[in-house]
Parts: C-alpha cells; structure tokens; sequence
C-alpha cells in the first residue's frame, strides 16, 4: 500500500492552491493517499511551517511522506529538497522548513538530498511543478537516492530553537492556535524536567503550570502541549485575550 | 469495505490537529475513509455540534461511523461514550454531543456504551488518544459491545429541544451557517404541520414564511432548512445584516 | 478506475454543506474518489466559480469529473447541466459557471445536456439532490448522453471575457486570491504576446510587469499567473494594502 501522502502549506483553503497539489501527485500516480495535513501556515512563516510538520510527524505512523510548500523564495535561485529521518520523508523548498524533523533525528538517521528543478517548472508555483511530483514518486515506495544528490547541509533555522543562558530560556511564539493558544519553540526536551517558575512576554508573564487545559483557573497558564512545546495558554477563550502573547513575540522561561 | 468515518470537531483546519485524527485512525486501520465532516464547530459549542452531527447523519447513508470531538472538559472526569442509532454510530465525549442523534431515535433502536480511557492517553487531546482509535476499530466493522460497557443515560442536552407554551415555541439559534443563515433548534416535527405565523427575537421579528432562499423578498423569513429546523434568513445576505439574531440568540414562534 | 469527482462551491467549510455532497456521491457510487477543489467560492459569485473551475480543469489530468454549486438561483426555473469539454466533465447549475471551461474549447469538442429535476428534489439543496448524484454517475463511467437532454446554449458570462478597444483590455477582478493576489479575467491569450504598457484602476495603475512574484519590488506589479490569467500582485503583502483593485473592480489594460 502506498505510504500517506500528507500536505502542509500555507496556501489557504479558499482558492484551488491546494486541490492542485492533489492533482500533480495524481499525474504521478493516480493512487496516491493525498491528506490535508494543513494549508493554514500563516503565508511565508517558514517557522510555522516548520512545527506544524514536527506536530504531523507525531501523529502519523511512519512510513509517511510529507510534501511542505511555504515558498516565499519560489523562482529563486533556493534549492528544493528532499529529506528522510527515520522513516519520515519531507518534500520542501531549502528555507528551514524541515528545522525540526532534521534537527530531532541522530545524524545517523537522517539523509537529505537536492532535487533537480524541471526547465519546464513555472516560475510561480513549484509546490505543483517540482515539489508534489516527486513527493508522490517516493509515497510510491520510489527510493530517495533516485530523487536527488546527496547534501549534508539543510538550512536549519537557528530560531526554532529555544536559546539557554544561566537559568533562562529564550525563544519566541511559533504558532497561535485555532483555540488560541499560543506555542512557543521552547519544548519539554528544553525543560529537561524542569519546572517553570515564570514565563514572560512583553507586557505580561505567569507563574502557572498545568498539565491540561481544565486546570487552568481565570488567568492565563503554561503547559506542554500535544507536541511537546511550551504555550500559553487560557481557559475557554484565547490567551491574547488575557494579555498573551501574539504570533512571533519573544518568550522567556525561568527555571530553577 | 469499511464504513466511512467522518469528524466532526471544533479544531478549524488551520493546525494540525484535525489530520492528527486521521493519522490515529490509520495507525488502528490503515484503510480507514476517513471524512472531514466539519471542523467548523465555534470552539466549545456542543449545541451547535450536535446540530451539524444530525445534519451529517441525514447526509451520509447507513452505516457510518462518527468521530465528535467538542470536548472542553477533556482531562475531567467526564465520561467517554460511543452510541449506535439505527446504524449510526458516534463516538464522542459524553456532554450532549449526540443529543439530537439519540432522542430523535426510538429506544429500540438505540444503545450506548462508556468507553475506557486508556491509561497512555494524554490529558489534552483525547481526540487523538481515544475517540479516533475507538471509531477506527468500530469503522472497520468490530461490534459497539467490545468497545465498553453498557450505559442508558448519556446526556442529552435540555437546550437542544423547543419549549412548547400554549401557541408559542421556544428555542434558540443553534448555527449560523456560511451564508449568515440563523438556524434554530425548533424543528418541522414541532411544528407539526402549523404555520409560523411570527418568529421574533430581541430586536427583531418576521412575519415572512417561504419554503426556497429565492421566495424571500427584501426583508427577513423564515423556511425549513435542508436538516429540518426553522431558520431566519435573507436573500443573498445574512441575516444579522438585516437585524437577524446572532448565535446562541432566544427565538420564539408563534403558532396559531 | 473511477475519474476524480471534484467539489467547486460556495459553501464553505465550517458547516456541513461540503461533507454532504460526499454523502450524496456515495449514495450512488461508495468507491466515488471525492476530492474539495475548493468550497471557497464568494458567496454566490458565478464569476469567481468560472475561474477556480477552470484553474482546476488545468491541475488535473482528465478525465475527471467536476460538480459545481454556486447557485443564488436554486429552487427557480433555472436549468440544471451537465457539459463535457475534451474530456473534463462539469456538473452545474446553468448560471454561467461553465464560462471558461466551454468558451476555452473548440466547438466540435464539447457538448452539452439538460438534466431532468428529480421531484423529490429539495427546493433548498440541488447540490445534494441533483447535482452531486448525476456527477458520481458519471464519475463512475456513465455516459454523458444518458445524464440528459442535449442543448447547445448553456449560458456563458459575457463578463468573464475582456473587450478589446483599440490598444486597450478592458476586464474586472475575478478572484482575490488566499495571498492578496487580485486575478482578473484578462488572459495571457488576451494579451497576445503584447507586453503590458500599464494597468489600471479606480484609485491606481502599474506599470511593473515581471514573470516571478520574487521579482516584484516596492510597489504593485502584474504577472501572469499558473492559470493563464494576468494579476495584479505585491510582493509578501495582499496587493489591497499597497493600493492595488478589489473584488469585481474594473481593471484596464494598455499595449503598445
């Protein structure tokens, strides 16, 4: 059976951006197991991108094959590229949108490659001329070393990772979700065990820390989130609502 | 062939977390049709939740299987349930979710069953960690009574069903649609055959009955809608435009 | 194999309209290979329908089978169609929804038929009555000449095309697109080769015309977009915010 073929954009759902992703992988192979795993990435936040695929990475049984396009740099000289870490494989443009899967996997486990970019691709949209072709090829069962030459060099954003100095953790907001929470890039892993003393923003902060979102009282909270990311957090409302932070503002944690 | 499986949430599509549903179902059977119902419930709203769970019903022929997840209570005591009605079944968190799918179905044709909460699953997204594995198991043709144990009294939402005083219904507004269409929870079976002769609501009322959107003139009316509950509309506006009641809104109609 | 059975309406996402033409194909046909173009048409927008329908005619290799449902007129005398052009097929409400799909093909490829209007149809819902079952028929393999009458005027929206006067294109905003892009019926086979001299509209004109989005600078420029259509574009911005047209705003075009 062919491995899930899953989507993550930042096309929006209101145009035909997406559905034509579908109908490139089908040109491929018209069997292929097209899933929207979202077309919601705010439009050119490759950060965003970036944590909504670690997210579907967690909630998908590999083998899986990811096909990313948020593609502020489409026509440019930016390579594309196709990378597999531990049995996920992610089809993208070379921006940092694979930050996460790349950096979370032992080097061991993990190889990437350059696609070669079609004379005849547009200029305008290759999620459908480069990127969507060859992710059906390899959710097909087609190997990665046929797709490319082999790199060794990714771009990783140095901003998805949460910097540490004495007992501080810095970092900043990734996502707000559709409940408004807001997920930062500082994670669990980050933490090491650790609990948090305060986390602040500009113009606010808590000294909270639940383990689900019922136990968050009237203000506002920390917790650890499905993916294993620090957000912020309310109780039936958005947590900007109660002064939270926004998409991108800088988070600090402090630890014992 | 498997039954469809089909979601109906309150997540919106912009984050990961309605294909996190799909990657569950897949890891219990990789061959799940999964449905994107509607991700669209307002946040925390289990009536209007209900609502769409009943419309989709009416949609889908026998036997499908749903997967509800509008779930503010998740990590609280609150039960997990799976009910089958006349060959649908809807797996959900037991707050009112399936009120219109169970008293809308005769008691002989009707059961529940509490669900046992894995001890693995998180304290955030049950979706992912027990609602999705269970409706998989039972989309892929395994019987309601392995799923848990027997229950008769899953909660039914009182506000889900019209109040009948002297020649006057009252009820409220359950949805309001993408074309700005208030719909209510007053059904044609309370009707029960009666013409409307009045629909109001705080600063507002109409007197205008049609059976087709293209049959209201300039102002407010109201018709049956295609799942069988009373709504305010106007024609190629929304209602609110026009003075319509907004979600959650009392509406009141008087009979003769 | 059955053709891909794919959604083009003004429904959506947040209700259940979308999921139930889903449940209506698979009435007819449960192996229909359902796919959402999008449902992100503007509200009874017939223009805007044309153009996504025939963006998505371009993204997918034929033959497949499209069911389209913007539809202000359901429940009037209007007609119900179905057309064939060179191997895509379209199902749809005779409103001009099919403009481009059947202006855009040679006369002797394409044809039309009238559907027949099922008595127990809905006066509020063709999309599920009418439109979706015939359109999973045909996906599955039935011929077009058993799905109706055949006619040869089904409506084309004189809008939907430019009109030429001396150096000068004259056309509107068809579609504001996820990314700010303003999309105009004005199409490279309009231009002819010609260079464009300057755009223009109510409140602003460019003269910037490039072939990526990347190459755009400060200011507003037009390009052509993956379906063949000019559009005035920013760079990382919506066009509107730099002063670019709105939905539906007349837009001139001067060549040399």
């Amino acid at each position: 059976m062919r491995h899930p073929l899953i989507f993550v954009t930042d096309f929006g759902r209101d145009d035909t951006y997406a559905a034509a992703l579908i109908g490139a992988a089908w040109a491929v192979d018209p069997q292929a197991r097209c899933v929207d795993g979202t077309h919601g990435v705010p439009p050119g936040n490759v950060l965003a991108g970036a944590y909504h695929l670690k997210a579907l990475a967690l909630a998908f049984e590999p083998p899986v094959v990811f096909c990313a396009v948020v593609d502020p740099g489409v026509g440019t000289a930016r390579r594309a590229i196709a990378i597999e870490t531990d049995g996920v494989v992610c089809v993208a443009p070379d921006n940092g949108l694979i930050s996460y899967l790349w950096e979370e996997t032992p080097a061991g486990l993990r190889r990437a490659v350059e696609l070669e970019i079609p004379e005849q691709a547009s200029t305008t949209f290759h999620g459908r001329d480069v990127f969507a072709p060859v992710a059906a090829q390899l959710a097909s069962g087609s190997s990665l070393d046929d797709a490319g030459v082999p790199i060794d060099d990714p771009i990783v954003l140095s901003e998805a990772f949460a910097q540490r100095s004495a007992g501080r953790l810095s970092g900043r907001v990734a996502v707000v979700d559709h409940f408004g929470n807001a997920i930062t890039i500082i994670r669990d892993v980050d933490l090491a065990g650790s609990p948090v003393l305060r986390a602040g923003w500009s113009g606010g902060e808590t000294s909270v820390s639940v383990a689900t979102y019922d136990q968050i009282g009237d203000g506002l909270a920390v917790l650890i989130g499905s993916a294993g990311h620090l957000e912020i957090a309310a109780r039936g409302v958005a947590s900007a609502t109660l002064g939270g932070p926004s998409l991108g503002d800088a988070v600090t944690v402090d630890l014992p």
